[in-house]
């Protein structure tokens, strides 16, 4: 296989994020791309998750993904190797998060204009890159079981943020204490509009809801 | 039960970090107290690994614990609740990490200079606090087995920084895809002095390896 590229991230330059973030969802939608800014913990199965959901929707949409890190290029490599879709990976030179114009490096990196589904995988962080408005479409976070219940209370603003909330890894439910109801109730306190998935890559449970939603949203940005 | 206290950090006005770390360790030291910083991602279970192993040194140290989150109180709550020593939450207004003038005015929270052991649970974050020196006598960090043998490759700053790590929740292995030899090697990688416990908080296979090292710390410190 050939490796996949590696793209090393400049400190964006610019002064306003949300503005630069507002004109790149514009240019994106006005070319009929729809952006999913992917955010989670370290470790809460995002990569994984992402191969379960692309290869469902890969021969409807033509998909592209971003995959950013501090450091290493496996995740690139496994999308590629599992889904066949184009992917890169972004380094962030030790930065926390992705910002709007780091987005727009990555979307050039990608070197394609045509794409309906364009996906970046956020640093794994429930902090930082909820503060930053990479210009995404939506914003989707990951809650997996074994993280706890109670993740809606320590990091708020990323639950505020997120449009949609995959709790996954629920095939992992009865050996961890995690309270679907308790979860549930946190999240809509944080945010009453987000959609909340449960599912499972493994046992591909849940995943199907998922994909309908993604179906919906990217065909409302395709017709505009 | 009383309310815990909740301290609200103000931002740190010293512009040489490391300076005021170096400070605050000496200090410390000099007192006789060892500090621990406790770093992992969020949801890895710093707090039940530290009810463990809290209940197994309090009557042998004098012990405080400085619980840092951007919101709740659930973790210092836990803390007296579950072991009887002095617990405070300490609020960063959405600071995605401690450093050491945050560090000291937590310390200054507690109200008491008397400490063997000060523990301070870092908010759950596997990036930003890497990069700030607390002022701790040594940094620990747990990676739990299901975010994966990955987390060194990706978030190498944090292991490069951490003078212990746990490998935690490891009754869970036979439910992930965890290679406890691979992550050996990508620790020992990025951080060859770093002594690695794999534990379990919930079956209590380990605690006292890891017990044994902070015994031969504290009294180290105690002894200068």
């Amino acid at each position: 296989m050939d490796d996949v590229r590696i793209l090393n991230l400049k400190e964006s330059v610019f002064a306003d994020n949300d503005r630069e973030a507002e004109k790149l969802r514009e240019e994106l939608t006005r070319r009929g791309v729809f952006l999913l800014n992917l955010m989670s913990a370290p470790g809460s199965g995002k990569t994984t998750l992402l191969v379960a959901i692309i290869n469902k929707l890969k021969d409807e949409f033509k998909i592209g993904v971003m995959e950013a890190d501090i450091d290493g290029r496996c995740d690139a490599e496994t999308i590629v190797q599992k889904t066949g879709v184009r992917a890169i990976q972004l380094h962030t030179g030790g930065m926390c998060h992705l910002d709007a114009g780091m987005t727009r490096q990555g979307i050039e990196g990608m070197g394609d204009n045509d794409f309906d589904l364009l996906i970046l995988e956020n640093v794994g962080n429930l902090v930082c890159p909820a503060e930053f408005d990479t210009g995404a479409t939506k914003n989707m976070m990951i809650l997996s079981v074994p993280e706890g219940d109670d993740k809606p209370i320590k990091y708020p603003l990323m639950f505020e943020v997120s449009d949609a909330v995959i709790i996954s890894k629920i095939d992992t439910l009865p050996v961890f204490d995690f309270d679907m109801d308790v979860a549930r109730e946190r999240i809509k306190r944080r945010n009453p509009n987000a959609v909340i998935f449960p599912a499972s890559a493994k046992t591909g449970e849940g995943i199907d809801a998922i994909c309908d939603w993604l179906r919906c949203e990217i065909r409302s940005i395709a017709s505009r």
